[in-house]
């Protein structure tokens, strides 16, 4: 395909990003994946601690997202299943020895790139070794990517998110979301995986000082204990309140998923993102319905290709956001 | 620079291919390097036993022998120095984690080379999941690689070799074996390394069958326990033994090491190879002397490139070896 030459940076880290990644390189390679650094659980947590390292995991599903190389892709993402190294994703393991080798990470995600040969640029969003934590407003402090994932929020909703040690945004970062056409934030885990990302200082400034059009593409399902009966309009005012800047566009589902997904769902209290047509209308950025879930049948776990199958089954349909990127690029 | 189109098959595995292939790769794209399959010490040894791969370990050196990709070389070396992965070579675990999703070694090899953009190709002598066993005159019998190199002899010298269960010669092999102009059975290990990759069923048959010039470049320095005074013939005579064919050629060297080297080696039982000019004028290979010790200084061995530097401090001079072949090639 004819690509056309729209410059799109990325903002995420999981299996959005992923989606997103996956078909969007298909239109354009002047693409930017800009991945959160606060991940420290599974594999990646392991090497972290024991390494000392940069989390490679986010990094990792964003670089096979943009390969262009099968064989090398399946590999990154192939897991051990048995012995010293069981649950530890190769393409961890790539990314965690050139670290070490070299002591820089953005010269060992380079490399990996090179190796993978990636259509575009991954970067991470800072290059400091940080820690998430949160805050509630009764004072309860948590701290660690993982656990913030996994905590039940209670009454104390909304917490402010911080990184330790203060972190400064990756100069490469800066560079995309300037010299974007198109600043997407991919759908993610709202404090896990997008706040860390969008609280790196300098973010803020970069996010109000580019002229990219910038789009939040919402989250289809809510997270028990943190984001129940959350309506797009308020992922969208959390995602501007961590960045503190305006959105532009708003990508919401306005589909509906099968019956029979919806109480598989709804039996672990996650709930399809509710939306108010009017309330949307009114907002001050554009919000953008669609029919964004994924068609195609979710396959069982491989692990020659874990990402896509094991988080979610209410899927995001990549293609059709693409397409509707693309509808605002030309817009 | 220009290269000459000679075809060149290399029989071997560790330092010694090593050291050859670096310099081969510089006069000829036509470089086979086929690799003995019965390592099981350290790294390698470990996967064999945890993960039942192929051993990858000199498949490794050979590919990173004949890169071209500086970076992705020193990280196929690179050893983890800390945590669950410590001691191992980075370029095992690619080789073992591709073994494991494809379930192929020889494909697993043929990405590696890929990925590290290599000179020539690299194949297994065999594909088969072999173990070295030694059968000494007085019955005694010793198993596995590491145990026969690091074994003592006594006075039961010139032991039989095997390989169980019976392997069988990679196809692939073979066919570099016939195509070849040059066959050279490269310095090394002789009972745990050289001797496992001549005695392949399939081998004998092969080395006869051929019109390639074979040629061995003697090791430069006895075995405690395993080769005492033996000279550049006994080792020729071994060679011979064990792959049941004639060699051509023999390169030994007449250099003297330095005094001080000498005296080192001397205190582990390690003692020049010696030679008689005379008795090796009338053999029936011609045997070529050369000045073939590196005059390079011996660094301190490095994680980066741990290969060249940790076995010996008398090493082979790669680039006049290269040369004397080619000599012989266009004698």
């Amino acid at each position: 395909m004819d690509r056309i030459g729209v410059k799109i940076a990325v903002i995420g880290g999981g299996t959005g990003s992923f989606t997103l990644l996956t078909q969007l390189k298909h239109y354009t390679s002047h693409i930017t994946a800009l991945v959160n650094m606060a991940d420290d659980g599974g594999s990646t947590g392991v090497l972290r601690d024991e390494l000392g390292v940069l989390p490679p995991g986010d990094v990792r599903q964003c670089l096979v997202a943009l390969s262009q190389s099968e064989r090398v892709r399946d590999l990154f993402n192939y897991r051990f299943d048995s012995g010293t190294f069981e649950g530890h994703a190769f393409g961890n393991l790539f990314l965690t020895a050139l670290e070490k080798m070299t002591g820089n990470f953005a010269d060992a995600v380079e490399t990996a790139a090179d190796v993978l040969n990636i259509t575009g640029e991954v970067h991470p969003v800072t290059l400091d070794k940080v820690t998430l934590v949160m805050k509630q407003s009764n004072g309860v402090i948590t701290e660690g990517e993982f656990n913030i994932g996994h905590a039940d929020f209670g009454l104390n909703r909304h917490p402010d998110m911080e990184l330790v040690p203060e972190a400064a945004l990756n100069p490469a970062s800066h560079k995309a979301i300037m010299e974007a056409d198109l600043l997407v934030i991919a759908p993610g885990n709202l404090y896990g995986s997008l706040a860390p990302a969008l609280i790196v200082p300098g973010m803020r400034e970069v996010l109000n000082a580019t002229n990219a059009k910038k789009i939040y593409v919402c989250n289809l399902v809510t997270k028990p204990g943190q984001t129940d009966n959350f309506g797009v309009s308020d992922f969208a005012r959390e995602i501007e309140r961590f960045g503190n800047f305006k959105l532009d566009y708003v990508l919401y589902n306005n589909d509906t998923p099968s019956h029979e997904l919806l109480e598989r769902y709804a039996k672990e209290n996650e709930h399809r993102v509710s939306f108010d047509a009017s309330a949307l209308a009114a907002a001050h950025y554009e919000a953008v319905g669609g029919d964004f879930i994924s068609k195609e049948p979710v396959l069982a776990p491989s692990s020659a290709d874990p990402i896509a199958h094991t988080r979610t089954l209410i899927r995001h349909d990549g293609a059709e956001i693409a397409k509707a990127l693309m509808r605002i690029y030309f817009a």
